[in-house]
């Protein structure tokens, strides 16, 4: 029995903490299967299962052509480990959820064929290598799968979700935008086609049709703007008309179209996802509800007792005054238990920080009282506490700045150095004295930390300097650089000192979220685009130092790009013979500017059908950028309301036991938490919803679930 | 008596008038000043105003430095009849609104003040003129405050104060930019200033500091993407980390934060103005109600027959059946009165447009039955009608657009032509045979228009160009031009075939409001800067013919534009010597690409700090294009619901007498009307509603005016 009770809790808090960091995963529910489902969800496994993908991607930097080269039998054994840990993990999680969801779910068959494709290709590069015969290593491209499909990015996967969604109407548009282009092009063949113009560079002007429709599809991406008009211009003040019509049509009127397109799409699918997701937290807390409930009356509750053991289990390192809170919250008349409503609210509450300020005496004044209460130490304190102390520092650190913008060699200013760095150890070591060096370096102490780290990291960075100086007389310019810039990010420091930057920062820390998926979709991205690149590009650009004497130096060692902005433009470092240049110019291509120069440059060193490749890349990271835009203002848009309905729910009972209580932030600390606000309020509290399959099963265009809740509320 | 109640109905339909275009106006109740209310919002007197007002702008074209001159006395003339155009409508205006009210008003001392400036400066400027000092016409800048502040620029002016709301949470985002921005220069002077690296150019690389800041705000924009990071990406491939990570900061994240805070900030105020029309209108609507009421039993109402006559005087030109379709929505139970919630709708009611199919027959099948009934005519007919005809002429329309893209020489392919327009023309002809010319030609019938028109007018040039060649033997390259363009032009017909096309450009429709006022946002911001940009740079660069000896023809006339890559770019033509190259210059601007180029150029040969000018227009651009891009969404947004609540509240009652209607639109014709909707919800139907005074003293800050009609209510 007591046993019993003990599986049921390990079940509830399994419940609980899916509702609480918004985990999907339909696990199955017999003891066995909930204690490998906790050991499945462990942070060590899950850091472990991140750190194999990080390690299966970047082999791409040790593999031919390589940044850093590594013999073939290394990397690919290192593969091999990498393809073992992601079928560990899956077997494991194949033993938690039921067989038949198992193998429905399209990401388990999608992770179970990348390792089969990259086990053949793996073996097949292998034995033809064994012979000298030349292969590619094409399944590589299928390794960001790993990175979409473990269960652990849900974000990333919902973004490729639902730019999957708008893909049909973003076709009809982009037909729309190809039909415009066309036209456009047609105009400007017969416009100037036969006029016998010449570029700057002095080549024939848009004489060729497929030429010209490149020509303005750069136009529509800005990057050639005004050269690609020049010739036309020159040749009648009138043909400039035609160019600003372009632009206007297809690079704002389409942008807007576009962006418009998406964005009603992205509601609608958002909507229902997100619908979908409060819907799943709900069931799981009564779920966990009902596994742990007792009858008071003809009311189903949890006990007190079952409660703290559930918080517990769920939520082990939070104080005992912090669930004593919890338990305020959701006990607010002190009845000794806690009813269904209050219960389903837990996941929520969990998922608010809140620090638990304890006054505390600093340990000089309980080591040695006399000293640190002795008036010149109350002074020191008052001093430190008060504004005039910011404000010197402030001070102090703009007189820096001008020291660093001054010529380094008069060795006044670099003694100038070592004053700056006493001054600021000065400054960390006071405000330890005065305030309690716990809460000194408290968790959300962001400023604090920043301080003391730059500053001990500039200190090492500068006596190492000098110890390089003084003993070898040589100076070592990667040390040098660092102290550098250590020193500059010390300024920043300023910025805290304003409150109105204070605001903006918290903005700023607002939009993370977003920002980290959409890093991570470039990331995807990024890595298909430098495998496909590497294979196609490899070693036809190459950069040669200044002085290098190798034939075609200027154009970059390829005749095909005599007389080309490429190499006028010196761009040979731009290449893509290894990874990590892959990735610069991704980089570059990602910024748009010039992306024709490289394009054009690629496809004179191959073929003009090259010149796609650029295409699509820009096709995709302008679909990527949108989304990351719509999504940041949805997320700002909703991140409102939400915290205002979190202040007047709980800011209310923070001071019930004269405990010094302080919610650190407002913020949710995941966006998914974050955006199921909105549609909590659809769901009545006593109502069970709908169950797990119908959740699953809501499709976007029945515009509100009422007709599944009404049913049943009635 | 009947004096009396007929200028008491003139006073309601102002005040319904008002109610259905959005206007605030507060004008005067007495009879005189009502009538002047009406003929000050003529649509005559209104197009003249806005014909004054471009004639104003336009003056700019004939002025110095002219791009066709006209003598000082002709548009100083012009200038003063604009002025005393202005001084009589701001006249007209003040006799309609109270006094008190007239000089509260900012636009209107805006105005007086304008007109005063304006006078003062010509005059000054004629009087020196006679005595041969050249000085500035420095009001010419005041001249857009008309187009702002007239009070017929509603959007523009509201799309002003929302940016003039947003600029000191923009300034905060700005500073922190420039604090990152100087940080981030003084890092890359520390960095790469001691390296004695080369651009591209061959000129030093990163030495000075000022130089620094602009060549990264540059790369903030993107527009020197690679070309400023090659130098330090070749001396070391670490150094791109550097350059990546300044674009993520200061081009990513920091337009990321400016969205969001201009995002947060928008909304905010666009609630609060919104609102307050949507209130005016609830109170225009109640005071006509007012006016018109009789008491039926306790319930004050307005009767059917007062209610038509001033329907009639509010919407004179709506057909007898749509004003019965609108008396059946208002009184829906035929009682014979209007009550006050379903009067305060009739607003809105009339800005549905409704069209009235009525189904007549064909004057042909009236004039000759027998020939037009027969059974050949009847197979014409059926013929026109079915599918397989739009089919034949996209066909048509595609093999056209092959014999385009092929070449004009060969005798065949210019006889082609001639087939093609017949077959088009005849295409039109059998339509209006088929269908009845009203009909076919109705308002809403837009590619009908656009058909007939392009078809005509190709048509019209065809036929000149060939008498021209025929007569003259001289083939004119303008009517070329044209017959080409409007070839293609006909060719996008297509587009309407397709149903998903359709759609996309109902979306497109959907946006046009937004873009005009950001046209004449942008407008108002090009006539400011292009002023400015000829006084400072008229004259410096010039535009030499390819063959042309002058001296520095290739520098563009300018020694200091030697090796500048403004000459190498051959931009010459890009300069600020007219108003109508100003404004291309700004156009090439506004798309960013190369703008450094021009800014480099033009401080070149002025002074360095011109370029402050270049980077004050992207900055104001920046702003414009954000605050666009912002409302389009905004609009969107709540576009969707709006459609929804009208379909309910209107798409149920169209069929009452067997009358057959059709709603054109369930778009809102203006952009207010649109987004009142969203508060219209928060007024209850029977309330009075806050007063004039209360509305206008509205704050953002106030988050719901429950308060104001709550205690009404109550």
């Amino acid at each position: 029995m007591a046993e019993d009770a003990s599986e049921e809790l390990l079940l509830a808090a399994a419940f609980v903490s899916d509702a609480q960091y918004n985990r999907n995963i339909p696990f199955k529910t017999s003891p066995e299967a909930v204690r490998l489902y906790y050991l499945y969800n462990h942070w060590i496994m899950r850091a472990a299962t991140y750190f194999f993908i990080f390690l299966n991607l970047s082999l791409a930097v040790f593999e031919e052509p390589a940044v850093y080269p590594l013999p073939f039998l290394a990397t690919s054994l290192v593969e091999v480990l990498c393809l073992l840990v992601f079928f560990g993990r899956l077997t494991h999680f194949a033993k938690i959820t039921p067989r038949n969801v198992f193998w429905k779910d399209t990401k388990n068959i999608c992770i179970v064929v990348a390792i089969l494709l990259s086990l053949t290709d793996l073996a097949i590069y292998g034995a033809l290598r064994i012979y000298n015969i030349k292969s590619i290593r094409w399944s590589r491209i299928a390794r960001p799968i790993f990175l979409i499909n473990f269960a652990e990015s849900r974000q990333i996967r919902r973004a490729f979700r639902s730019i999957r969604n708008t893909l049909p109407e973003i076709t009809y548009v982009f037909l729309l935008f190809m039909f415009s282009l066309l036209m456009f092009s047609l105009m400007a063949l017969k416009l100037f086609g036969e006029r016998n113009l010449q570029t700057a560079e002095g080549l024939p002007y848009f004489r060729n049709y497929l030429e010209i429709v490149f020509d303005l599809y750069v136009l529509v991406t800005t990057a050639n703007s005004p050269d690609v008009m020049m010739p036309a211009f020159d040749f009648s003040s009138w043909y400039a008309l035609f160019f600003i019509a372009f632009v206007i049509v297809n690079t704002y009127i389409f942008m807007s179209l576009f962006l418009a397109v998406v964005y009603n799409n992205y509601k609608k699918h958002l909507k229902n996802e997100i619908r979908k997701l409060a819907y799943m937290k709900h069931r799981k807390m009564i779920e966990a509800f009902n596994l742990l409930k007792e009858e008071e009356g003809a009311q189903p509750v949890v006990r007190e007792a079952r409660w703290k053991q559930l918080v517990k289990l769920v939520a082990p390192d939070i104080s005992n005054s912090h669930r004593e809170l919890l338990l305020r919250i959701s006990d607010d008349e002190q009845k000794g238990f806690i009813d269904k409503k209050s219960f389903v609210q837990l996941a929520d509450l969990l998922n608010i920080q809140v620090i638990t300020l304890k006054i505390r005496s600093h340990p000089l004044g309980q080591w040695m009282p006399h000293v640190y209460k002795s008036a010149v130490s109350q002074f020191l304190r008052s001093m430190v506490r008060h504004r005039g102390f910011v404000w010197t520092y402030d001070a102090i650190i703009l007189i820096n700045a001008i020291f660093i913008a001054l010529d380094e060699e008069t060795p006044y200013i670099s003694y100038a150095e070592w004053v700056f760095l006493a001054l600021y150890i000065i400054e960390i070591l006071l405000k330890v004295y005065t305030y309690e060096p716990r809460v000194f370096f408290g968790k959300n102490q962001f400023w604090n930390w920043f301080d003391t780290l730059i500053i001990f990291a500039a200190l090492t960075a500068t006596i190492l300097n000098t110890t390089l100086r003084s003993t070898t007389k040589y100076n070592s310019q990667q040390i040098l650089d660092i102290v550098f810039i250590l020193r500059v990010l010390r300024l920043i420091r300023i910025v805290d000192s304003i409150q109105r930057f204070r605001v903006i920062m918290n903005t700023l820390i607002n939009i993370v979220p977003t920002m980290l998926t959409f890093g991570g979709l470039t990331l995807v991205v990024y890595c298909i685009f430098a495998i496909i690149g590497m294979e196609l590009f490899h070693g036809k650009i190459e950069f040669f130092p200044a002085n290098s004497n190798a034939p075609y130096a200027l154009e970059c060692g390829n005749p095909a790009l005599k007389d080309s902005l490429f190499a006028r433009g010196k761009y040979c470092k731009n290449n893509f013979n290894n990874f990590a240049s892959s990735f610069i110019v991704l980089m570059e291509l990602t910024v748009v500017n010039q992306w024709h120069v490289f394009a054009n440059g690629f496809a004179n060193v191959t073929a003009q059908p090259a010149k796609l490749y650029f295409i699509a890349f820009h096709i995709v990271m302008v679909i990527i950028i949108v989304k990351e835009v719509l999504q940041d203002e949805q997320l700002l848009d909703n991140m409102e309301s939400a915290e205002h309905n979190l202040e007047g729910e709980v800011g209310t009972k923070t001071q019930p036991r004269g405990l010094v209580f302080k919610i650190a932030s407002k913020r949710y600390r995941t966006v998914d938490a974050l955006l199921q606000r909105m549609f909590e309020a659809e769901i009545p509290p006593e109502d069970e919803g709908p169950s797990f399959e119908e959740i699953l099963n809501l499709s976007p265009t029945a515009a509100s679930p009422s007709h599944l809740t009404s049913e049943r509320a009635v």
